[in-house]
């Protein structure tokens, strides 16, 4: 069974520029970790219209979307009420979200602006907060979670329970002290004749030398080896020096 | 004028997590220097259609679209090629490029696999490589540039004149000690006040304490003054400590 999400970064700050956007990087590493593959990312901006289009768009094409950002306190967090909108539910007060807040929050410190945090789409399905307290949330295959990198990392333990993956995707990576030219039309070959198999080339530069990693990628591992031997022979065969990274 | 654009980040190790992407902050810091918005980014893997498909729908949406990675030597580089079929164009040798790589590289070094570089779209513009030699190359509005970072940047300045940009977005940041419920309700009132302009709230952590920095931008200084006016303003009255970051 393959299984296919897509991630939806909802923020000015990554289209400005101003803000490295860092959690791709860790939803796709963990995702592919329990057998989810994605197949698209999304940066938008925090507009109501295009979060609601997008999401629509997405959530009928991947089995899961994962969306971060957009889900704090202030005017610019608005992806609770467009996640609403999107399903067609109420935006309203989440009374068990409203319960783990009051209790989270020093006695007159759980304010206005923080039990804008509560507010989501009805009856949506909290996604737990070691962190800082404020959940995310999800409706059908949708996932909300922060824009802070440190609070999403620290909630993908709590949601590992509600994704079904595949097969988990295997990868090995062949490291060789050599330029991509060298090897191009060998690795060409290698991948014709392994046509499910993704092999991919990523030239690196690495304590003032050159070199490529190899990267082949399978549910099935017994693939993988195969591709293994048969670049390792044309590496034999040219001499080329295989590297640890 | 407004002037708008989007980012195509073409690569499987992207989407598997194992490289973070770095581009997009790079193309948008610059974009937004030169008065381009960017509006929306992807990531796509490297399959053909999807490239086709996904091209065919920026360039028709936005004043330019950006893409990144899939132009080097080997078999999982087929930018070149996608792009030529989106634009219905011939792939084939580019004279000028095969020029420039003919007497960038040693004698007999200028092999197979290097040689497929200087396939592109039938009269593709190049972007010269002051780097490693290999250009990168534009067809109407769709700028094709390569993945490895180091490259990339030092490719941006000789694309300068090809972009033709609005009016320069300008931004300010005010930093404070508070956390975002703190200030929300006064930040919407300031959002209210200043429908036209851009305002975001981003949580931060440095050196062990809480922060807010509250970022505004506008084509306009005296609309962003107007708001730093108001946000002041508050954070007055509120005592509110104004941090430098």
């Amino acid at each position: 069974m393959k299984v296919n999400s897509s991630i939806l970064i909802i923020g000015n700050e990554i289209l400005s520029g101003r803000t490295q956007d860092t959690n791709t990087s860790t939803l796709a590493t963990w995702l592919n970790s329990i057998g989810v593959k994605v197949g698209e990312v999304r940066v938008i901006p925090d507009v109501e219209k295009t979060i609601v289009g997008t999401l629509n768009l997405l959530r009928t094409t991947y089995d899961y979307v994962f969306t971060t950002g957009g889900i704090g306190p202030t005017h610019d967090d608005i992806t609770a009420e467009s996640v609403s909108k999107t399903f067609g539910l109420k935006y309203e007060v989440h009374k068990e979200a409203y319960k783990i807040l009051e209790a989270y929050y020093k006695p007159g410190e759980f304010n206005e602006g923080r039990q804008k945090m509560v507010w989501m789409p009805q009856n949506a399905k909290l996604i737990l907060n070691p962190t800082s307290g404020a959940p995310g949330f999800s409706v059908e295959n949708v996932f909300c979670l922060p824009g802070v990198p440190s609070i999403l990392k620290s909630m993908l333990g709590g949601l590992k329970n509600e994704i079904i993956g595949g097969e988990p995707i295997l990868s090995h990576t062949i490291s060789l002290r050599t330029v991509e030219s060298e090897i191009a039309s060998s690795l060409t070959n290698v991948q014709q004749n392994n046509k499910d198999v993704e092999i991919g080339s990523y030239p690196f530069f690495q304590a003032g030398k050159l070199g490529v990693s190899i990267v082949i990628r399978s549910e099935d591992q017994s693939k993988i080896n195969k591709c293994i031997s048969q670049i390792l022979d044309f590496v034999n065969k040219k001499k080329i020096e295989v590297v640890e990274r």
